[in-house]
């Protein structure tokens, strides 16, 4: 059994008498943060019931599902996991536990790097695990804690933990959301009529048409109940450096949404502004890999001169397409993703911005299609700085081996994907268009400076994986 | 979240390369124990691997599914459980778990009187629950034990417990099975070829080939490894009154299979004998409600020479057929799966032999559909004593306040069914029976003898339900 | 593209505001006569409107698909082809067409022998066919009549086949019913209060509560309208042998049903006294293959006084079950369904009732099946006389060739089915147990005494198939 | 039974021995030409098989479905339909039937509007029809021509026909691509190795790597078969307005196309850049409502010198969304497709372009969408001319009545969808920019010119629905 590197979204909902229903609405809205499984758990008045499955929220969820889960408070969660069909159900989000202090329900977004330490000493203990996530790792501390009250209970266990951690738990009449203090993962609230609402990003806010209140603070702990919302700072006596993690704005957020107290949009545009200034060339069309090339892309057009098309459309009903595995039909698997249009690139000279360059071949499958589909010259023009290092915060990134740039100069890189030219936004420049670096991001992936030191056994691991 | 009653099948497969595919049919074989869910765990020379889901055998587990689970060690579960959909799949078993011994995996038929108990302990000192059965209380007492071995730890575990438990355990490379010292669910043990198994019943065997060695005992613990097979008795110093259920032979069992030593075909018929002996009447007619009551039947007309005929077809098509709720159609939710033969009927005084009586409405409805298919008289004859007591170890039965027999005379439920005539098997003739009052059996269901005292909260906690 | 032979069941109702539902629930019961595929048409009083579509009644209609066909007149079809996965939609029954006399629907059971000749000239004047069924040409000769009224187009069109029809037609407000000359297929009448319901077997009358009124008598033509009831014969002038498939009695209707005036039940029992008188053997037990070896089983017990058991049970839940193909497991596809009761069969000589044999593979399957069980003696009694010659009247059988009992004497059956003495039913006593050779009925698949001689191409397609 | 308005794709392969996997990628691509049903036919050497159902290529198509279509001949099928769930599964095509020149097999995209006339006459004449479409009336004219060939007939068929149709016919070893003189829908024809390719776009060709070769002229008849390519000009003799969908570029072919021999991103550019020339507006940002008024909004963004930005992203992951039918989601319906990005709107005067507006109602929700966003001022430009009058020749669009410019003035709209300002591209500029008049277009939905005068019953049967 490994441990689950795992994109994540999570939504929580107090006071509503809809509550399941607009945590399906939520976590539609952050179905880009995960597909692979869904779930919602809701407090009864006396317990908690939840239904959870694989697949997207859409097909998890009928109306039946919806309506039997009666309640005022609820909480969900969508997974990206990496281990695909294999999985286990017993790892899919919110976990729910029955324990001396009622039902606890949790939705937890990130990764704890000293996880695995806790979880010996607590089977050393007698404790049991049902799957592999350290989500679930969470909730044994909580539970053991000797303190009196859950809130005190909560505090106990997650100052003990490492690592990114967007928490939503539900117990009794209480929600609370908590954010790690590094702040690795973003986190809102909002309010609807009399609802308060937490979530990982401000687009499922706009969806319910709720009010964005403010950022759930790196180290903060709300606490919802009928008392009112009251708002702790466990961690504040640790000096942790506020590390909000900058590949949110590049790729993994959605572009209408606000993480961070900041535009994703905006700032995915003054990236490619950016990476215009820094690295021009000559050339007669911007285009962009869809989605999160889009943005930038416009960027890069403003800021050059150089109009912006749309040199691929994507397929929008791509799902289980069946690719007969035959010499010739070798390339379709990106084929009948996204669709080269020729009149944008015959003849042309041709900038194409992506988001991040990971093992390097598709980026290698894009630039030959557009040669094919006739462009003259293909200029890659990458919106971060290269991936040379592994996320252990919440972000599924190969091991440093399998990241092309951590092994090759980027003129490799450039003729390994057969561009005629390649280059990357500057880590300075991108920290700048992201508000400067006084704002706090983890710029790890880019220059292995982690916020926090990785156990051994956790790079052992991933490099297992 | 209310505890569960459950019927329940269990089979499990030590050294087997088609371990999970010969649990896959040892499982198909027991689907009459319980339709609601199934599951395999396999020991794959490391870890556990394991795949389950809500309903039948057939549906839950693809071909892919299937292959998915090797390794040489494998158990198996169905249930029947009677909340339905709203029940959650963390209560589906094979329960695998990760703990400081490995992984764990349990499959368990019967029901625990005293784990309530041990539930709000082990909750008291920090456990968590992830689901509602009793079944996962064992779990954690073993892991928390504090003795050595994985033995000592099942061992100091299961002699805590009061109830029934046939549980079958998959650990690292044991796989273990053991019956609680009532014995009141059947566990049976076989060999094919250098395979041995564990199975609820005999035709699981059956269906596989393999040869039945002889019964897990009462209070019996086998261990199979590597070093072969050993047997321990846990219990010996415990005075346990051995209590198999007599129930089993009524209804729940298969008729080809053989549990407690003895040929269920071979006492059903005899009760059929038995009750024609006790409560002859003259008719031209003895005809069985299928499937349970073709049997005893047999054996009633056997031995009181009145000829026996299939007074009833039943639709083998019977799946999830819509019923429109109009007056017109209101009866049709019998007549879908049990058609009156008319040729059989007509102008004939009929005797009917069912299995039991619960709340009298299905038997109204037997009786009426018979009288309109032209029989001149009805006399209905249950193979079993009238049951006036809930069971506490693992069939679902409502409570007694619901049960006819309870609060009704024997001439009250004749006029409450519309029978001409009514008579049950007496206790006595029942035991005889099925071999004797000395071959211990629980008869509680019908005389309220119970051989452990039952909890309060367990009582109060059925009412509830 | 090649013609399928059917088994198959029709059901029609007249004037019912619950015309589709009635309709569902009378093909439920008909689900015996075919199960791959089920339809329902009914008239919304300007068009018909109708469903289709692949497996099981109950799977084919949601409760949205029934709820949706709306409308006063209805008819029904449940099919068994013999093509399987590959075959058509164009072939699912009602077959509605739109024509020059508006909407017509048509269900219809049995086999028209000289439909390819009819098939040829129509395609030869320009008509297309969608599928390949003979039933398909019924409706081109109806819609291409030079004839004034639809009744009239009918009679013209059904008066040139020769073959097995059982009928129903739904034209505007007319529900037609309509009986081959020689009445091979069964075709029943019955009311529910206002409603006039037309079936194939009374069974389906049965389940709704309505009144069995009679026969639809071979070559008869039955109207209803909103002018009444009115019944035409026209094929009076024509001189065809009344030829009723005595088939239905050993194998395909229900055992509850009635049918061509008789019971099922009764003469199905008369059958296995008979069998009793023809071929006695001294033996301890009489069991039966179930379902359709039960009625004549018990009544061999009664006339021989060897006592009846239940010998095998079936499994109930035999459903897509995944049978690997290996060595080991070769046996295992007909003990899935079948389960032998070893203490019914330990040390006993046995007498095993079928209905027929078609290759002798399954037969033999059982008798070792059996012998391993413990059966000393298994003498195999078949409740029709030798299959020897194939059916073109919408029966399923092989060729000659393929038939055993066409090409090996009784005691070399015997000895490939491995049973220590096999006997058949005599034809005469057949006859005379179905109420003697007046009654009418066709034998050509015992006796080789075809009512209608069979054209070249319908022999040729047979063997090709 | 009413006629059907369809949208559709076409896809044909000649001498592919992977011709059926070939036709299940080229529906692919032509997904968006139809999402209700598809179907493949292929040519397996002697008979035409198929498969077809309901639903996205991807779910009609398992790999089995796939693997069982063996031949080196197909046509395929993409439908779009109006009439949803109640529609038969006897409509969707291919349409294949039996006759005496064997197997035919057809792929219509188009709207015949003088089928009722033949289909009456066929009708009259005994011809019977299966389903409700036009295309069905085809397959009759061909079978039921009395000319020699099936190529003689085919064109005896087909020149009596009035409408739009771009037909693959399949017969045993022949492929016939067929356009109506007018050349109202795409056909283009394409190769790959030895391969003969036929398309409604060419979007079809290039996921294939297959080389564009031309269209299929309007009025050119193509026939592929051992003897190599021919074509023909059966309607040389009629004097057909060449009358090709300018509609086409508006909205329904995919921007990466070519069709009528011109790239559609280009046009569709070209529209917004003339749009932008003819109705200028002072404003911050000009945005799409995507995917259909994301080509032009680029366009109209080039020429005005405005900004281009993402306004709405899309939601990839929209299904069957559950939508709670209350007060308070009553806008959720719009919402859950499309995000509008507040940092593009907020404070600004937005440009926002669309393709079309049809009833209104849409485009009232966007404007509302983009001001509670922020938006200080919202100008709607079309990239077409107002639409005034339904189409007959297969793009469905409502009845005059229902289409809002038809009887409003452009200010009466703009004041109904709450917009600041509203123009649309003039039909001169549409034409320009779609390479002149001379191109021959047909323009009848903005300005009522009707290349073929549409019969009566034609125009009563679209009110009536």
């Amino acid at each position: 059994m490994k441990e689950i590197k795992e994109y994540c979204g999570v939504f929580g909902i107090y006071n509503s008498e809809h509550a399941a229903y607009y945590t399906y609405l939520g976590l539609y809205a952050l179905q880009h943060r995960g597909q692979e499984s869904a779930g919602i758990a809701v407090f009864n008045g006396k317990n908690i019931d939840y239904h959870k499955g694989f697949g997207l929220v859409s097909g998890v969820f009928s109306t039946e599902a919806l309506d039997s889960l009666q309640g005022n408070i609820a909480i969900g969660h969508n997974r990206y996991s990496t281990s695909g069909a294999s999985d286990s159900i017993d790892n899919v989000q919110p976990i729910v536990v029955s324990s001396k202090i009622g039902n606890i329900a949790i939705s937890h977004n990130g990764n704890i790097v000293n996880a695995l330490k806790f979880r010996k000493k607590l089977e050393d203990e007698g404790s049991i695990f049902r799957g592999t996530s350290d989500s679930e790792v969470i909730v044994h501390l909580i539970v053991k804690s000797k303190k009196g009250t859950v809130e005190e209970k909560i505090i106990d266990a997650v100052t003990k933990l490492e690592g990114a951690f967007s928490l939503l738990i539900l117990n009794n009449n209480k929600l609370i959301a908590l954010r790690d203090p590094w702040g690795f993962r973003p986190l809102v609230m909002g309010e609807l009529e009399d609802s308060i609402i937490f979530a990982s990003e401000t687009c499922a806010l706009d969806l319910l048409g709720a009010k964005y209140v403010r950022d759930v603070e790196p180290g903060e702990m709300v606490i919802v109940d009928e008392t009112g919302i009251k708002s702790l700072y466990p961690f504040k006596n640790r000096n942790c450096r506020k590390s909000q993690c900058i590949f949110e704005f590049v790729y993994f957020s959605r572009p209408d949404s606000h993480i961070f107290g900041k535009s994703v949009y905006s700032i995915r545009k003054e990236f490619g502004k950016t990476l215009a200034r820094e690295n021009p060339v000559e050339a007669d069309v911007v285009i962009a890999v869809p989605d999160s090339g889009l943005v930038p892309a416009i960027g890069y057009s403003e800021e050059s001169g150089i109009p912006f098309q749309l040199g691929f459309i994507r397929n929008h009903y791509v799902g289980r397409t069946f690719i007969k595995p035959t010499q010739k039909t070798r390339d379709i698997s990106v084929k009948v993703k996204l669709n080269p249009v020729p009149d944008v690139l015959k003849g042309k000279r041709v900038i194409v911005i992506d988001d991040s360059i990971v093992r390097g071949t598709t980026s290698r499958k894009i630039v030959r299609m557009l040669k094919e589909a006739g462009a003259t010259e293909v200029h890659m023009r990458i919106s971060s700085p290269p991936t040379k290092w592994p996320c252990y915060f919440g972000i599924d990134t190969p091991t440093k081996d399998q990241l092309i740039a951590s092994n090759h100069s980027i003129e490799e890189i450039a003729e390994y994907i057969e561009a005629d030219s390649l280059a990357y936004l500057s880590l300075e420049g991108m920290l700048k268009a992201a508000g400067g670096k006084e704002c706090g991001y983890c710029t790890a992936c880019f220059d292995g400076d982690y916020p926090i030191s990785i156990p051994k056994e956790i790079i052992e691991q991933a490099k297992k994986e």
